[in-house]
């Protein structure tokens, strides 16, 4: 649902949401979650479904960026050479990566009889952040049976904040999580939908920005001293607008400056990694002929599709800390939602001012 | 001097202004400019010197980053494949990158008598956006002559705003520039500069955001409506921090937050073109033996340089637009210049609060 | 024509030749030349029309790759963004870049009243060679109307060898210079073209590899001793097949084992760029509407593309060995034509023999 | 071993074999390999070891390219971002890679009790090629054990052929696997080392070429006929010569002459994936302080390294299929060792030659 219309911060967007404000509001992308959480363990894992058809033999376009390398994501390599996504894209901690493979493959291969035997194998795509801070992350907590729990639970509605991949994250200062939104763009007399989501753990206490408020400072009463960028983030755009593989690469890039705006700097430590996919037209696994027809955007359009993703992402940033409620994990850690830290920062302030 | 002390603008900056505010701060580093100004043509060269000495044969150790690659920057394949910049970086319009490699490549064959004469060539970096605006670009109005003054007048005080390769540019709906900053940090107990210096050419009326503020919109009057982006930016980014050539390509990615921060979302008729080096290091032409010795920071210590080089840029960019003057141009063109604008809009503003 | 079929050398070809086996087998293609050759001056022009049309405003589908990035071509990082070419693509000596580039601007500026007059500039890729070895490479000798020139004289029938901007080229202890050659292949029932044109300008002596044979060391006497690699390779790669951006960057990736047939390890002090287009779709400068129709080949039917490019390239830079005269150039600098000393090879061997 | 010397082709090396004739020739580097082998199963996993101390907290300096990126190797984006090694490379099936990386993962934990307890987490480098033609591959049989015994199990002496990962491997027509070569070369008065090791599971029936001879088409009688050339490749380059990061990405692209060399176009369907790693500087996982030294090899000394890595590649990939004996496998699939394959082929020609 991204921010809510009653939060006090105004992101100063240009393009309208969309009817959830989710990733969802692009026909057919749905959003799974399994969570774990309690004691020492805060993990678990986030499925964003491209559509609700045969992926594998019905590919969707994409395309990628790495704006920070530290990281581990699997699966970047096949879209950037063929510039398709043909699994769900899962978010998960940084350990897990390889459990939420197999898991992913397990399923794929009871889904497609032909993977291995016919045809060639598949490109499984797996995001992560770091969860360590909250979670025990040396406990590989996520099991192959959590992977098939989250694509099958997938739906249009689904929760924001400390849930999915996203329960163990934390970022600048608060708790991160899983934040989703969506804005709506029309492109030669036709409707169309961007939707973001986001998994953030990044950033220092303090630098959290919301539509050019410092609201991290203001809270932390850290004031501009430079601090530590630890952490991750993965960014994923949908679109339901007719983007070619190339198109969707240049999308993937402006994700940067989402980060700019909510106060990251792309600190050392962190693998910042950013996907985006458009629906719009179908790649068949199996060729029916040597040509088939694409249909694509004119770049002169690209504008407007490349701000109205910012602003989504920039929003998602936003709802993962805005709905992630407190935490507290393994060996005492804890990482307050920020929600509640504003409201006890905005109560103090007006007993303060009365 | 980057943005006067005295501007009604707060950056929010956590690291402390460099002594000139500029790139210049950057030990060695100077800064020229020929501007051609008057009636239909505004355009001209600025040349950013790396150092004082023999650049070919001692080179410095940079990186760069194609942010949005619809420009035409001559010179980066062999930054990125080499690691090292060995001429000065030349700012200038579209039309007249041809014209100023020669006269760059000029003026090296003058100073480096074994350059294709028992040794290689030499690679000269020409950086350019469009000031087809304001300026008569078509008539190519930049001589070889100039890159020779622009560099042979190189000076740590310098001008910004409408000047060099700036004097033709527009921005976010006002006049455009040349525009330079510097921040100083601390690093393993040793003090540290890091400068940016800029070419602005970008943004559609009304992006314009300093601090968080949307000035922009504030003055034009431009309420929340998508705009087209289009346009270039040039972000050079120096640092005597000993950084290798795979650090330099890392910082020079930080520029994409800064645009982030001034409102950018890096349109799609754009070049955005960031390239960072670091003077720290000399690499000699002639290897003296098979082995060198490389002073390197560990890249622990990054999130401190990452930072201020996106606050060193975020300010070169509002500078810029803070110097240009207004500027009338080609055919009836006109573009005001921002703190004309700013003075006009805060008065009226005074005058309707009263 | 590549290389003879009467040639004493087996290049191993599995796919056949096209009619001219030139580039310009693909319906469109033509190649001029601008040459300087005398004294110590052997330099010029070499210019690849994609079509026969409106370059600008009828742009064609194209994807580069940097294979070594010691070079100092123009124009590659706008081919890799927008996925388009839209002028010729020139070869000329390291140090003409920018003369070439003006020229082209020229050129561009005369046919499109509107480039920088209503709409934006134009991207001109100029590629290079250093043609120092036999050439006054320092007395810029190439000229802005040698450009239109070669445009201008552009026809399907051209020379190959010591050349336009090969004049001045070695190879492999040889003299080097333009080389092309075509296959022809069946998609789908469809037949179609793939063309090659190389400036070759690499290698040691005693590198040269034809079709498996060490022709190099044969002739040179040159026994297996570790040899500098120096210099650079232009490779274009044109075709009719209908190939997207992506497909066409993946096609000049393969340029590299063309280089690997032909004895290159792709030395240090080496540019070797590569770039592939496509004439089968035109892509519109002006955006007729949001949404227009790309034919795209399945990536399945890529196998046969690739194998018929690398055999196209392998043979055009054969192609620009044997038809390379001997050349006397600068400070009595002197490299022999392949064929020529083949011969002489070739009739020792045949007296020592009897 | 690479190519016994009684074996009955000529590669043409310039450079003298290092004393094993293996990637272990470069001091430190060790291989295991894990094997299941029989019935429908043939896979397995191969570690090599960059160094044997601690790899976590003494990384060694890396880079890498990625050739054709229909692939599923894990692991490249941190080098390519950080330029270091922290674990061994690991080789296997494609469907195993998620298993091998929680393999290695626990191994690391086990090693390594601060990973993601007091510092970050870990990058494993998991490469793959697809062995689903003559393995079970639907089966997942590699275990997380099984990258504990291969690590374990690594020495300076290991098997070649169809071992380890490369158990299941097949590769242009006969039997594909692991193989290993290596290269002396003396750089400044010094003696280095450059050793490679190879998965191969590319090309199609008859693309086999041996120093310039078509081996291929001779023993299967395939003429000269368009192939598929599917499949993958995983090349892994190491050397005790001092290189920066930057160097090692420049030395992994050599990878692909050596491809080139062997017969490979680079097929559409295959992952092909190098990395090269450098032993000679370490770099500590915890900064003692800000900056550290570094001992780098002056970019004029690559010529040599890169002819002697394109060697011990393409000797590595010989190597592979000269080292596999044939194998039965999954439905009756069976691939042909290629030396038994020569040995009936030479055989018979002899009989026919009589």
């Amino acid at each position: 649902m991204g921010l809510p219309l009653d939060s006090p911060f105004d992101l100063h967007s240009v393009f309208p949401r969309g009817g959830r404000n989710l990733i969802s509001d692009v026909p057919g992308v749905t959003v799974g979650h399994v969570t774990h959480s309690g004691g020492d363990v805060h993990t678990g894992v986030t499925a964003v479904l491209p559509h609700q058809g045969d992926w594998f033999h019905e590919k969707v376009i994409a395309g990628c960026d790495v704006i920070n390398g530290f990281g581990k994501t699997a699966g970047l390599m096949q879209i950037d050479e063929l510039g398709t996504l043909e699994t769900p894209i899962l978010m998960t901690g940084t350990l897990s990566v390889g459990t939420c493979l197999t898991g992913m493959v397990r399923y794929m291969l009871d889904k497609n009889p032909d993977i291995c035997s016919g045809t060639g194998s598949v490109n499984c795509v797996v995001t992560e952040c770091n969860d360590a801070a909250l979670n025990d992350a040396r406990g590989l907590h996520v099991t192959e049976e959590d992977v098939r729990n989250a694509v099958d639970s997938a739906s249009a509605d689904f929760a924001e904040g400390a849930v999915g991949g996203g329960a163990g994250m934390t970022c600048m200062g608060f708790k991160g999580g899983i934040g989703s939104a969506s804005r709506t763009l029309e492109l030669g007399g036709k409707e169309y939908v961007i939707g973001g989501i986001v998994m953030t753990n990044f950033g220092g206490p303090g630098t959290f920005v919301i539509g050019g408020r410092h609201v991290g400072e203001e809270i932390l009463r850290e004031k501009r001293k430079p601090v530590r960028d630890i952490g991750s983030i993965i960014l994923v755009t949908a679109t339901d607008i007719p983007l070619s593989a190339r198109q969707c690469r240049r999308l993937s890039r402006r994700a940067a400056a989402a980060l700019g705006r909510v106060g990251s700097t792309m600190g050392t430590q962190s693998g910042d990694v950013s996907i985006a996919f458009s629906t719009a037209n179908r790649i068949p696994h199996y060729s029916g002929g040597a040509v088939y027809e694409l249909n694509v955007l004119h770049d002169d359009y690209l504008d407007r599709v490349f701000t109205a993703a910012v602003e989504a992402l920039e929003e998602s940033v936003v709802s993962a800390l805005w709905h992630a409620e407190t935490v507290s994990g393994r060996k005492g850690s804890r990482a307050k939602g920020f929600a509640e830290a504003w409201k006890e920062y905005d109560y103090n302030k007006e007993e303060t001012d009365r």
